[in-house]
């Protein structure tokens, strides 16, 4: 029986990994000044995940990352001017808008109106960033419980678990990714449903084999979640994956 | 009566602004190539409160306002591989030992063994450095909460007592910043105890008038912290301010 529903953040409630995407194309036509190499996006999203370790998740990382990646590409070639630009690529993330996801608000709204779940809010990444992006996204309120963690895993997953008073039989995450937040949710008992972002970053994405070992439902949109809540309501014991649209 | 003894992480537990101050130093020093201004540091820790409303506290928001302001002191002149040498300076800091001051380990374990206080690390910045540093500052195990925020203030503290059910009247917090660690939790009705690093950060600093207003005890050093928890312990009535050493 679900008692709790939690969502996942970027690409789940709000446009995210499109900024990257954007800044990615900007970086590669800025590079174009200097070499033909045509697989600087990729370089700098492989440089990004090798730095991983260090700079975790976000967008300062990233821009450090592009910044390292342009020295390299460009053979120490590319201005301090263009560099200020990478800079500026950055801020222009950070400040972007939050645009949430179609459907994203009355779902949420109407989760919320219907009592019958406790909503929260869990989301990786750099703390001062989802912090402001949580605030903007104007739906904040909705939510019992907020989490920023720097790392998704099912340690992760059980140690909120424990803090909230949460059984993982009773514990519902909705999410974009299979790696964060679907996996190791099932791993630590809980229940999950997918539903991808059109676009996944490099770093989320896991092998076919992975994904087959475990049954998890998927919707295509947000807008076919409350469908499936209502079914989750009126049939608490029938196994989630076997529900349907 | 305090029940719960809180502490504060960057220059309390482990030194850090000392990190900053040496980066600061090095960053003087290969601006010289480039320019005879003598006050690349002061102009750095400039930029870098200039931009904290975008990149918040840490590590990877300093370097970014490090690479920004050598940009503009070298009027465009700097080389890449100068820049690549202030992007190696972010990852020596996110990569330095964590060096705890003097007395903290036996402090903060005595305080453990003694069992009469819940133990907690309140600590502000970049989640996932400050996750690495707790991690690697080898006392973790002692703090039966840790809570890494964005900021920290009245209504940061409030939110932490009230999600581990302390009451004001029975914390106490212990900290270098006046701004972050004494101010705010007294206005929060907590205690505090101030014991200074050897160097404040200057978005730290506040007003002189602005202390004034507060009582509150100050400590020289770590080790003086045991004599006053014990003197709590035998007069928990008594004002804290009005304890000496």
């Amino acid at each position: 029986m679900i008692k709790t529903i939690a969502f996942d953040g970027d690409d789940t409630l709000w446009h995210h990994e499109n900024l990257f995407i954007d800044t990615k194309n900007k970086f590669q036509k800025l590079i174009q000044k200097y070499t033909k190499a045509d697989d600087a996006q990729e370089i700098v999203a492989q440089t990004q995940i090798l730095y991983l370790d260090i700079f975790g998740y976000g967008v300062k990382g990233f821009t450090l990352s592009m910044i390292e990646t342009a020295i390299k590409l460009t053979n120490n070639k590319i201005s301090a001017p263009d560099i200020q630009q990478l800079i500026d690529y950055g801020k222009d993330m950070l400040q972007h808008p939050v645009i949430l996801l179609d459907d994203v608000r009355e779902t949420v709204e109407k989760l919320y109106e219907c009592g019958d779940f406790r909503l929260m809010l869990i989301t990786k990444g750099d703390l001062f960033d989802q912090e402001s992006k949580v605030a903007r996204s104007g739906i904040a309120d909705y939510f019992d419980g907020i989490e920023i963690v720097s790392e998704k895993n099912a340690s992760v997953y059980a140690r909120i678990m424990e803090d909230y008073n949460i059984k993982p039989e009773n514990f519902l995450m909705v999410g974009n990714s299979i790696k964060s937040d679907i996996l190791p949710v099932l791993e630590s008992g809980g229940q999950a449903i997918q539903i991808p972002y059109y676009a996944t970053w490099e770093f989320e994405k896991v092998e076919r084999g992975e994904t087959q070992k475990h049954s998890f439902l998927i919707l295509e949109k947000m807008k076919d979640l409350l469908p499936v809540i209502h079914k989750i309501i009126e049939q608490p014991d029938k196994p989630l994956a076997s529900l349907s649209e």
